[in-house]
């Protein structure tokens, strides 16, 4: 199959948004077997998207449009498609029907703006949107199938998913791809490379080894062809899985919050939070997996030291002495959390995120925390002297892979960290 | 100047990079006053490079290539472009200079992978390269000149602003461009739309007005050019900032925690939160903008029945009775969360994530919000029948934009809620 990608939208051009969308396409395209291969991207500008779309479908057999399927005057697809094909623009009963529906389960009104979305090409037909109201477009234009696809990126890839695979799956049998896809925390992808190269020398060229990063995990790719693909894979997957030891969280897609649900309900446990300088982003991560309630009762965000004796009983002798920042407070910040909350498990967190409130003693990126049981409560410094942002999304997720690494009984920090700890 | 962008690389293709470079050029040259005409990516493959270089090159007066200029096999755009110019591959005296100098520099050997990067098409001009290996290619093919950049964003960031900019700016002087850009929650797209057509019948055609929707901000961006673009924009932006009234935050970039910490400090006061459903999103929101201490001392997550009683102070017969996702314990939430943490204002957020959990009397997306100070609690159900990230992000915003516009004094819903209250 041969199949190109054709991108609309001003913000494109302008910069104002890094295209994510295109990257998602071709991974989901890379992993069925098939490849893209060649990708344009033009403004929302009538003229030029007539000439693209006649342009590259000219030269392949599917053609994917993102883009341009909003109710807005600077949405243009259907307007383009139906002047290419000499169609005009009708109203689609199945748009209508989906507008209808998605507007009337939320209580709208429909209104001129989203009538401007059921106007497809004539003798077009619809492609579902499970996840808004722009319905995407299905045409053949001469031989090459088109398929117009929304810009949002949530409603995008349930199109894909849900409708566009299966179609080309059913039209363009492809060369069997098999990937696997490990989680790592706390393991580089220079670390891994220098272990594979090391210890298993012998590592099979036909056996795509491949990483991406999307902080703060690390996603290991196994990838290969042919009708011994899931043999091989297996055979290798073994392999790495021995050597990224207790760094491995699971198979993707996985993310710290659910690897530690997964390690607490497999031990019964439950968890709670005490937080300053992660401002809450722990609890959060935790509730953003559904059924998270079974293993967390909740937490306390104690930014100001008057929050941390109120709610959690820190000595006022200990923020005195010690300052908020350290061993004392972590340790009393998370047994005061056990307390209050009830829970087995405890992660407590205080240190400096800056850009304001370092000190020569406690630069900004200290950070104390805190974690554990009643009975055995662990207490560590780390130092990461990073963004802000940067530094509370790391912190988050190392109070996360800590407690999983806690719940698993796993004695050693992971290896990023044993170089961060002070 | 017509100016069009040729992307290269295999990894632009299979999806596992993100392509950011062309944003970085996007910008600069939008920033400039030019504009980009269209964008292609292909992957690394001589022929089709080949194809696609000629064919943009004979339809526009820039082309600027970018990857494919590193030492690996995979590189081939000095390859492509003397293949299509005619001319063979030299050793080009300036690269070799650069290459030595980078490399001693660095204590470095030159090797042949190096060298490789000196061999550049006969009669072109290097680029210069502060940062990196890779000097760029300079040429004219037909009318048409090309400028082939590196990869490395970091290399590719420099060259354009020491190198392509300023010889861009000497060939080529551009129009004076000028972008507001306004931050808004609460009010789509198609609603502001509708307001333009029908409250300013006169919006003038070279005003462009754009929409970029980034969950859950919406962006509103006027463009103009010329040398009265000040003027007239400012004129326009006042219009629409009328339409937009209270939903309007500000500037961008401005997210919904920055405006509202904005609005307490102006205001002197502060805040805390008491978060069920949303899990601890609104406090690690709040807590993201460098400076929140001073408006936020903490809240609470109470997840669990009994934190809500334990931590807050919520009743056991309201919960018997009401059910946690009630009105009255919304407003206890709230309560509770004022006296435990001293803050003026308070807002309290009850409600079901799904996808478990929903009934027939309170389906998932049912959501009671509290907010206000302790004089002053005003309650409000909303229904966001979402998916569980979704939900929680909307909620989430929401709980800001309300606390916002409490604590600016504005009576008003934002009108999308007002659609969504039951």
């Amino acid at each position: 199959m041969k199949l190109q990608l054709l991108l609309t939208g001003n913000e494109l051009m302008a910069g104002d948004t890094i295209d994510s969308n295109s990257s998602m396409i071709a991974q989901l395209i890379t992993e069925y077997g098939w490849r893209i291969d060649k990708k344009v991207t033009v403004g929302d500008d009538l003229k030029l998207l007539e000439q693209q779309i006649q342009h590259l479908a000219n030269d392949c057999e599917v053609l994917i449009i993102n883009g341009g399927l909003g109710p807005t005057v600077d949405d243009m697809t259907s307007l383009a498609l139906a002047g290419i094909s000499g169609n005009t623009l009708c109203e689609h009963p199945d748009a209508l029907a989906h507008l209808t529906q998605w507007c009337n389960h939320r209580g709208f009104k429909l209104n001129a703006s989203n009538l401007k979305q059921t106007m497809l090409p004539a003798g077009s037909q619809i492609i579902a949107n499970s996840r808004g109201s722009a319905v995407g477009i299905k045409m053949l234009l001469g031989n090459c199938l088109i398929l117009a696809t929304p810009g949002v990126p949530s409603e995008l890839r349930a199109m894909m998913n849900e409708e566009i695979i299966p179609l080309l799956s059913s039209q363009f049998p492809s060369d069997y791809i098999q990937t696997q896809r490990l989680a790592v925390f706390g393991l580089g992808e220079s670390s891994i490379q220098e272990l594979v190269n090391k210890k298993l020398p012998n590592w099979p060229n036909d056996v795509e080894l491949g990483f991406r990063a999307s902080m703060p995990v690390l996603e290991v790719k196994l990838t290969t062809r042919g009708k011994d693909a899931s043999e091989k894979l297996h055979v290798w997957r073994q392999h790495i899985i021995e050597l990224i030891g207790d760094h491995l969280l699971g198979d993707m897609p996985l993310n710290l919050a659910q690897a530690l649900i997964a390690a607490l309900n497999k031990n019964g446990q439950t968890v709670c939070t005490a937080e300053s300088c992660t401002g809450g982003n722990i609890a959060a991560q935790i509730t953003s997996v559904a059924g998270s309630s079974h293993v967390f009762p909740g937490g306390i965000v104690s930014y100001s030291n008057e929050l941390k004796q109120n709610l959690l009983a820190v000595s006022e002798a200990s923020l005195a002495t010690d300052g908020a920042v350290s061993a004392t407070v972590a340790r009393q910040m998370a047994e005061g959390a056990l307390k209050a909350t009830g829970a087995n498990l405890a992660i407590a967190v205080t240190g400096i995120a800056g850009p304001e409130g370092g000190s020569e003693e406690k630069p900004v990126g200290t950070v104390w925390m805190a974690w554990g049981n009643k009975e055995n409560l662990r207490v560590e410094k780390f130092f990461l002297p990073l963004e802000r942002h940067l530094f509370q999304t790391l912190v988050t997720a190392l109070g996360l892979d800590l407690l999983r690494r806690y719940t698993l009984g796993i004695p050693g920090l992971p290896e990023l960290m044993t170089r961060r700890r002070s």
